[in-house]
Protein backbone atom coordinates (compact mmCIF):
# COMPACT_ATOMS: atom_id res chain seq x y z
CA UNK A 1 0.00 0.00 0.00
CA UNK A 2 1.61 3.17 -0.90
CA UNK A 3 -0.79 5.56 1.08
CA UNK A 4 -0.75 5.40 5.14
CA UNK A 5 -3.73 6.92 5.74
CA UNK A 6 -6.06 10.30 5.06
CA UNK A 7 -4.07 12.87 6.52
CA UNK A 8 -6.31 15.85 6.25
CA UNK A 9 -9.72 16.78 4.24
CA UNK A 10 -9.25 20.57 3.00
CA UNK A 11 -12.22 22.68 2.56
CA UNK A 12 -12.14 26.39 0.56
CA UNK A 13 -13.92 29.02 2.64
CA UNK A 14 -14.20 32.79 1.53
CA UNK A 15 -13.79 34.00 5.53
CA UNK A 16 -12.00 32.24 7.77
CA UNK A 17 -13.38 33.76 10.97
CA UNK A 18 -16.74 33.33 9.96
CA UNK A 19 -16.38 29.58 9.00
CA UNK A 20 -14.43 29.00 12.83
CA UNK A 21 -17.83 30.63 13.98
CA UNK A 22 -20.22 28.12 12.28
CA UNK A 23 -17.64 25.08 13.06
CA UNK A 24 -17.82 25.80 16.45
CA UNK A 25 -21.34 26.20 16.34
CA UNK A 26 -22.72 23.73 14.76
CA UNK A 27 -19.90 21.01 15.93
CA UNK A 28 -17.89 22.08 18.56
CA UNK A 29 -14.78 22.00 16.22
CA UNK A 30 -12.37 24.45 17.60
CA UNK A 31 -8.81 24.92 15.46
CA UNK A 32 -5.94 23.43 17.04
CA UNK A 33 -3.96 25.82 15.14
CA UNK A 34 -4.04 29.20 12.86
CA UNK A 35 -1.35 30.03 10.22
CA UNK A 36 -0.90 32.80 6.99
CA UNK A 37 0.92 30.97 4.20
CA UNK A 38 1.88 34.06 2.44
CA UNK A 39 3.67 31.75 -0.17
CA UNK A 40 0.51 29.78 -0.92
CA UNK A 41 -1.46 32.91 -0.37
CA UNK A 42 -3.85 31.47 2.56
CA UNK A 43 -4.71 31.36 5.38
CA UNK A 44 -5.29 28.18 7.21
CA UNK A 45 -7.17 26.80 10.38
CA UNK A 46 -6.61 22.94 11.12
CA UNK A 47 -9.42 21.80 13.34
CA UNK A 48 -9.45 18.25 15.22
CA UNK A 49 -12.10 16.01 14.94
CA UNK A 50 -11.38 13.05 16.75
CA UNK A 51 -8.56 11.53 15.15
CA UNK A 52 -9.63 13.49 11.75
CA UNK A 53 -8.31 16.51 10.93
CA UNK A 54 -10.33 19.04 8.45
CA UNK A 55 -8.36 22.42 7.27
CA UNK A 56 -10.08 25.38 6.19
CA UNK A 57 -8.52 27.15 3.71
CA UNK A 58 -9.15 30.71 2.94
CA UNK A 59 -7.68 33.06 0.31
CA UNK A 60 -5.77 36.00 0.99
CA UNK A 61 -6.92 37.75 -1.95
CA UNK A 62 -8.75 36.49 -5.19
CA UNK A 63 -5.81 36.56 -7.38
CA UNK A 64 -4.37 33.35 -5.19
CA UNK A 65 -5.36 29.60 -5.78
CA UNK A 66 -7.57 29.06 -3.43
CA UNK A 67 -9.43 32.64 -4.25
CA UNK A 68 -9.35 31.63 -8.24
CA UNK A 69 -10.65 28.23 -7.07
CA UNK A 70 -13.78 29.55 -4.73
CA UNK A 71 -14.03 32.01 -8.06
CA UNK A 72 -15.15 29.21 -9.85
CA UNK A 73 -16.47 26.53 -7.77
CA UNK A 74 -17.62 28.24 -4.56
CA UNK A 75 -16.61 26.58 -1.19
CA UNK A 76 -16.27 23.15 -1.00
CA UNK A 77 -13.56 20.05 -0.51
CA UNK A 78 -10.27 21.72 -1.82
CA UNK A 79 -7.96 18.80 -1.69
CA UNK A 80 -7.60 15.10 0.24
CA UNK A 81 -4.41 14.67 1.72
CA UNK A 82 -2.85 11.29 2.49
CA UNK A 83 -0.02 10.40 4.24
CA UNK A 84 3.10 8.68 2.57
CA UNK A 85 6.09 6.91 5.02
CA UNK A 86 8.25 7.90 1.52
CA UNK A 87 7.47 10.63 -0.74
CA UNK A 88 10.24 10.27 -3.67
CA UNK A 89 9.20 6.43 -4.25
CA UNK A 90 5.60 7.30 -4.29
CA UNK A 91 6.39 9.78 -7.06
CA UNK A 92 8.47 7.77 -8.40
CA UNK A 93 6.02 4.59 -8.42
CA UNK A 94 3.26 7.27 -9.37
CA UNK A 95 5.68 8.43 -12.42
CA UNK A 96 5.98 5.09 -13.38
CA UNK A 97 2.65 4.03 -13.69
CA UNK A 98 1.07 6.92 -15.79
CA UNK A 99 -0.21 9.27 -12.98
CA UNK A 100 -0.96 13.09 -13.30
CA UNK A 101 1.34 14.65 -10.76
CA UNK A 102 1.23 18.29 -10.63
CA UNK A 103 4.37 18.07 -8.38
CA UNK A 104 7.15 15.69 -9.77
CA UNK A 105 9.35 17.15 -7.10
CA UNK A 106 8.86 17.38 -3.45
CA UNK A 107 8.22 20.50 -1.99
CA UNK A 108 7.77 22.22 1.51
CA UNK A 109 4.11 22.09 2.58
CA UNK A 110 3.00 23.52 6.07
CA UNK A 111 5.00 22.61 9.36
CA UNK A 112 8.18 22.27 7.05
CA UNK A 113 6.72 18.73 5.89
CA UNK A 114 7.58 17.46 2.75
CA UNK A 115 4.39 17.17 -0.01
CA UNK A 116 3.19 16.96 -3.52
CA UNK A 117 0.26 17.47 -5.03
CA UNK A 118 -1.25 14.64 -7.82
CA UNK A 119 -3.70 15.48 -10.69
CA UNK A 120 -7.68 15.05 -10.03
CA UNK A 121 -7.59 13.03 -12.70
CA UNK A 122 -5.15 10.82 -11.48
CA UNK A 123 -7.46 10.29 -8.41
CA UNK A 124 -11.05 10.22 -9.00
CA UNK A 125 -11.40 13.97 -9.43
CA UNK A 126 -10.32 15.40 -6.54
CA UNK A 127 -6.85 16.95 -6.41
CA UNK A 128 -5.10 15.10 -3.71
CA UNK A 129 -2.04 15.93 -1.70
CA UNK A 130 0.36 13.38 -0.60
CA UNK A 131 2.38 13.84 3.09
CA UNK A 132 5.57 12.49 4.34
CA UNK A 133 5.46 11.42 7.73
CA UNK A 134 8.69 11.16 8.86
CA UNK B 1 -17.61 18.01 20.41
CA UNK B 2 -20.12 16.40 18.48
CA UNK B 3 -18.01 14.60 15.94
CA UNK B 4 -16.17 11.23 16.73
CA UNK B 5 -14.20 10.65 13.93
CA UNK B 6 -14.52 11.20 9.73
CA UNK B 7 -15.46 7.87 8.80
CA UNK B 8 -15.18 7.90 5.13
CA UNK B 9 -14.60 9.91 1.83
CA UNK B 10 -16.86 9.45 -0.85
CA UNK B 11 -16.17 9.99 -4.19
CA UNK B 12 -18.63 9.88 -7.47
CA UNK B 13 -16.85 7.97 -10.26
CA UNK B 14 -18.63 6.38 -13.84
CA UNK B 15 -17.17 3.32 -14.06
CA UNK B 16 -16.54 0.98 -10.77
CA UNK B 17 -14.25 -1.89 -12.16
CA UNK B 18 -12.26 0.86 -13.99
CA UNK B 19 -11.66 3.28 -11.36
CA UNK B 20 -10.97 0.45 -8.71
CA UNK B 21 -8.44 -0.89 -11.08
CA UNK B 22 -6.86 2.63 -11.34
CA UNK B 23 -6.44 2.80 -7.00
CA UNK B 24 -5.31 -0.66 -7.52
CA UNK B 25 -2.60 0.03 -10.08
CA UNK B 26 -1.31 3.89 -8.60
CA UNK B 27 -2.18 3.57 -4.85
CA UNK B 28 -1.76 -0.57 -4.35
CA UNK B 29 -5.58 -0.37 -2.47
CA UNK B 30 -7.91 -2.90 -2.94
CA UNK B 31 -11.94 -2.82 -2.01
CA UNK B 32 -12.96 -4.41 1.43
CA UNK B 33 -16.26 -5.03 0.91
CA UNK B 34 -18.46 -4.04 -2.75
CA UNK B 35 -22.39 -4.16 -2.78
CA UNK B 36 -24.93 -2.98 -4.48
CA UNK B 37 -27.38 -0.46 -2.94
CA UNK B 38 -30.71 -1.03 -5.09
CA UNK B 39 -32.66 2.16 -2.87
CA UNK B 40 -30.07 4.29 -3.49
CA UNK B 41 -28.80 3.66 -7.41
CA UNK B 42 -25.50 3.31 -6.71
CA UNK B 43 -22.88 0.42 -6.35
CA UNK B 44 -20.64 1.31 -3.50
CA UNK B 45 -16.62 -0.07 -2.97
CA UNK B 46 -15.00 0.39 0.04
CA UNK B 47 -11.06 0.96 0.16
CA UNK B 48 -9.21 0.81 3.59
CA UNK B 49 -6.35 3.14 3.34
CA UNK B 50 -4.51 2.81 6.63
CA UNK B 51 -6.90 3.82 9.01
CA UNK B 52 -9.20 5.81 6.78
CA UNK B 53 -12.02 4.85 4.23
CA UNK B 54 -12.62 5.74 0.61
CA UNK B 55 -15.59 5.09 -0.76
CA UNK B 56 -16.66 4.98 -4.37
CA UNK B 57 -19.59 5.03 -5.74
CA UNK B 58 -21.09 4.27 -9.19
CA UNK B 59 -24.33 4.99 -10.61
CA UNK B 60 -26.67 2.21 -11.40
CA UNK B 61 -28.01 4.89 -13.80
CA UNK B 62 -28.34 8.28 -15.18
CA UNK B 63 -31.61 8.72 -13.34
CA UNK B 64 -30.18 8.47 -9.63
CA UNK B 65 -28.51 10.80 -7.29
CA UNK B 66 -24.84 9.80 -8.08
CA UNK B 67 -25.91 9.92 -11.77
CA UNK B 68 -27.28 13.30 -11.91
CA UNK B 69 -23.88 14.48 -9.64
CA UNK B 70 -21.63 13.33 -12.25
CA UNK B 71 -23.21 14.77 -15.08
CA UNK B 72 -23.52 18.07 -13.21
CA UNK B 73 -20.11 17.99 -11.70
CA UNK B 74 -17.80 15.01 -13.11
CA UNK B 75 -16.38 12.83 -11.14
CA UNK B 76 -14.81 13.56 -8.08
CA UNK B 77 -15.80 14.41 -3.79
CA UNK B 78 -19.72 13.32 -2.86
CA UNK B 79 -19.59 13.64 0.47
CA UNK B 80 -17.40 13.34 3.78
CA UNK B 81 -18.86 11.27 6.56
CA UNK B 82 -18.30 11.50 10.22
CA UNK B 83 -19.12 9.21 13.22
CA UNK B 84 -21.44 10.46 15.74
CA UNK B 85 -22.12 8.83 18.88
CA UNK B 86 -26.07 9.71 19.37
CA UNK B 87 -27.56 11.11 15.90
CA UNK B 88 -30.57 12.24 17.39
CA UNK B 89 -28.77 14.04 19.70
CA UNK B 90 -26.43 16.05 16.71
CA UNK B 91 -29.69 16.38 14.91
CA UNK B 92 -31.70 17.87 17.63
CA UNK B 93 -28.41 20.22 18.53
CA UNK B 94 -28.20 20.99 14.31
CA UNK B 95 -31.95 21.82 14.00
CA UNK B 96 -31.68 24.25 17.05
CA UNK B 97 -28.43 25.94 15.99
CA UNK B 98 -30.27 26.32 12.79
CA UNK B 99 -28.59 23.91 10.40
CA UNK B 100 -29.70 23.17 7.17
CA UNK B 101 -30.45 19.33 7.67
CA UNK B 102 -31.47 17.11 4.59
CA UNK B 103 -32.46 14.20 7.16
CA UNK B 104 -34.20 15.41 9.91
CA UNK B 105 -34.71 12.22 11.16
CA UNK B 106 -32.30 9.11 10.58
CA UNK B 107 -32.60 6.93 7.90
CA UNK B 108 -30.82 3.14 7.07
CA UNK B 109 -27.43 3.09 5.14
CA UNK B 110 -25.16 0.81 4.56
CA UNK B 111 -24.14 -2.22 6.71
CA UNK B 112 -27.80 -1.00 8.42
CA UNK B 113 -26.24 1.72 10.28
CA UNK B 114 -28.58 4.63 11.06
CA UNK B 115 -27.23 7.96 9.02
CA UNK B 116 -28.02 11.48 8.53
CA UNK B 117 -27.22 14.08 5.53
CA UNK B 118 -26.14 17.94 6.58
CA UNK B 119 -26.97 20.20 3.35
CA UNK B 120 -23.45 21.83 2.12
CA UNK B 121 -24.33 25.21 3.23
CA UNK B 122 -24.09 23.75 6.78
CA UNK B 123 -21.11 22.02 6.44
CA UNK B 124 -18.35 24.25 4.17
CA UNK B 125 -19.55 23.71 1.00
CA UNK B 126 -19.79 19.80 1.09
CA UNK B 127 -22.43 17.31 1.25
CA UNK B 128 -21.50 15.39 4.99
CA UNK B 129 -23.04 12.36 6.14
CA UNK B 130 -23.60 11.48 9.65
CA UNK B 131 -23.27 8.05 10.62
CA UNK B 132 -24.00 6.68 14.30
CA UNK B 133 -21.45 4.35 15.53
CA UNK B 134 -23.07 2.38 18.43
Amino acid sequence: MLLLNLDHVALAVHDLDEALARFRGLYGAAPEWREVVEEQGVEEAMLLVGGSKLQLLAPLGPDTPVGRFLARRGEGLHHLAFAVPDLDAALAHLAAEGAELIDRHPRRGGAGRRIAFVHPRSFGGTLTELVEIA
